[in-house]
């Protein structure tokens, strides 16, 4: 995993939050440790996990109090991910079956809502309200992320500001919220936690951005995906935005967004007309905008290798390939 | 709501969640807002609420600390129902049309995960660590139950052991903590709050077993759905299960129900096969034990009116006819 190198800082407690999980799934029943042993040795980056370990390195890092939060963050991720390939009817995800692909839409449901049940009992024994209270806050906002997405696919008059929406919803919020409470869960001061939560937050932004921009640029082989599967399955994201807005072809281009029944050529055609007009360009400079804010909030931080390796995280992502 | 009559001791405050519950789906989504809606709206006995808020009577009734909680409960259980009708693939809950049939899974599985995070956000204002710790405990073992539930469908060879062990998670521990965290969260002392968690727990038990009695025995205006539903859908209840092990005609019950392509006529012949050999009794008989060591648990308890009524509740679980 390349992306862990960049956490050398944390890397054994990264190592047993990965362990702790591998043993907090192993239940009563056989068939949902098999399901959440598939999901878990289906990799994944841990990023929120590493973030919440990197913030509670910013100040005074107590791994007892942090290694529960970073499991619940995880399982939380991993919870949304199982239901996200039902509703996507996705087969593979990083080229390995998903659990919808192995047992079908009945067992990935509560699947799903076992791994995201299995946080609250973590999160319940951080006995800590502001941990509790985000963590909550936050489930509420990813289904309305979840919903808003599905409300909107195919549609082509959808702007900036709904993009802008849905992803901090899915992706952007639980970052922060990593970062935010690896530093509540060490007890740093108001000021310290605030300047995480907004790193998170713009950082999580520039990843999803990052991603979305990625499924039109990247291999079939990186992504273990096909190119433009965001255009297959209706997801408008910020490239197609902008060349929505802005490519000549872009009455051609909604056409085919609308299609829900889209022949091969007419993908291929649609991340033409994205890749023609400079709407990828574009988007990575947005996600640079908030990379270069997400830097800036470190400033507020006291200096150390942790803050350093958040900064590295942060390059990393402005020029990450898969 | 009959059911209600029942809660007179509680009548105002069971109507202030009810109030209370419409505001919070209150979303910036509005299909969220009307999903949610639809689904107070089909009614249901605000169970779980009112065992809480009874239970808050037997010590020192806190209106404050019950009303957040008591929402929770129902929150969770109507969660567990919106992910029930995508499994089950209902398209009627008590005669009203399931959020599954006016918006499909996809939308039924995010309705069922806001409601189970509003929840959370709820029980994170509780700031009480046994009223989040029991409830995620709960939440974990809800999900080992329906997957239980689906692994076993349409399987004669299961016994009552698995039934037990099933009903326990879908429906029994849920009443428990409604019963027991009622107490929690007046500060009842501990004898007092464990004697309301087993009350809980055997009314629970009998009020499932009661339900799986009635899906064989009450008419379909009654139920809202056709009678011998779980037969068809494959679930083996407790009538069945003692037909399978007593009736004469066993080998052909197992066969009908191991049967997914049953036609209407062999489910009307399971049904007088299993009503036939006295299994509708027996289960009766295992259901009138459970609420007599329900009753006997409120022995330990303060005498009262809140007393009284749980004791009234019992009665009314071993006659009701709906």
């Amino acid at each position: 995993m390349k992306a862990l190198q960049l956490f050398k800082v944390i890397k054994d407690d990264l190592k047993a939050v990965d362990r702790e999980l591998q043993k907090i799934v192993k239940t009563q029943d056989p068939l949902l440790t098999e399901t959440s042993a598939q999901l878990l040795n289906a990799g994944g980056k841990r990023l929120r996990p590493a973030f919440a370990l990197v913030a509670g390195k910013t100040y005074q890092y107590k791994s007892d109090k942090l290694l529960p939060l970073a499991m619940a963050l995880e399982l939380i991720h991993m919870a949304s991910l199982v239901h996200d390939d039902v509703i996507d009817d996705s087969y593979t995800r990083r080229g390995i079956p998903t659990v919808k692909a192995s047992w079908g839409d009945q067992i990935s449901i509560y699947t799903g809502t076992y791994l995201f049940a299995q946080s609250l009992v973590l999160i319940a024994s951080c006995d800590n309200r502001v941990i509790s209270t985000v963590l909550a806050d936050i489930s509420v906002k990813m289904c309305e992320g979840e919903i808003q997405q599905i409300v909107s696919s195919f549609d082509p008059k959808q702007n900036i500001k709904d993009y802008f929406f849905r992803i901090k919803r899915k992706t952007a919020l639980l970052i922060a919220a990593s970062c935010q409470l690896g530093a509540v869960a060490c007890g740093a001061p108001d000021y310290h936690v605030r300047a995480l939560a907004r790193y998170g937050y713009f950082l999580g932004m520039a990843f999803q951005i990052t991603d979305d921009v990625l499924d039109f640029t990247a291999s079939e082989q990186v992504l273990g995906k096909p190119v433009g599967s965001d255009l297959r399955q209706g997801i408008v994201t910020l490239p197609a935005i902008f060349a929505l807005a802005e490519s000549p072809n872009r009455l051609r281009l909604a056409e085919i967004i609308e299609n829900k029944d889209k022949k091969e050529g007419e993908v291929l055609e649609a991340i033409n007309t994205i890749k023609e007009c400079g709407a990828i360009q574009k988007a990575i400079n947005v996600s640079n905008c908030y990379l270069f804010k997400a830097k800036h909030e470190l400033k507020l931080l006291p200096k150390g290798r942790a803050v350093d390796s958040l900064g590295v995280i942060a390059d990393y992502i402005g020029k990450r390939k898969f």
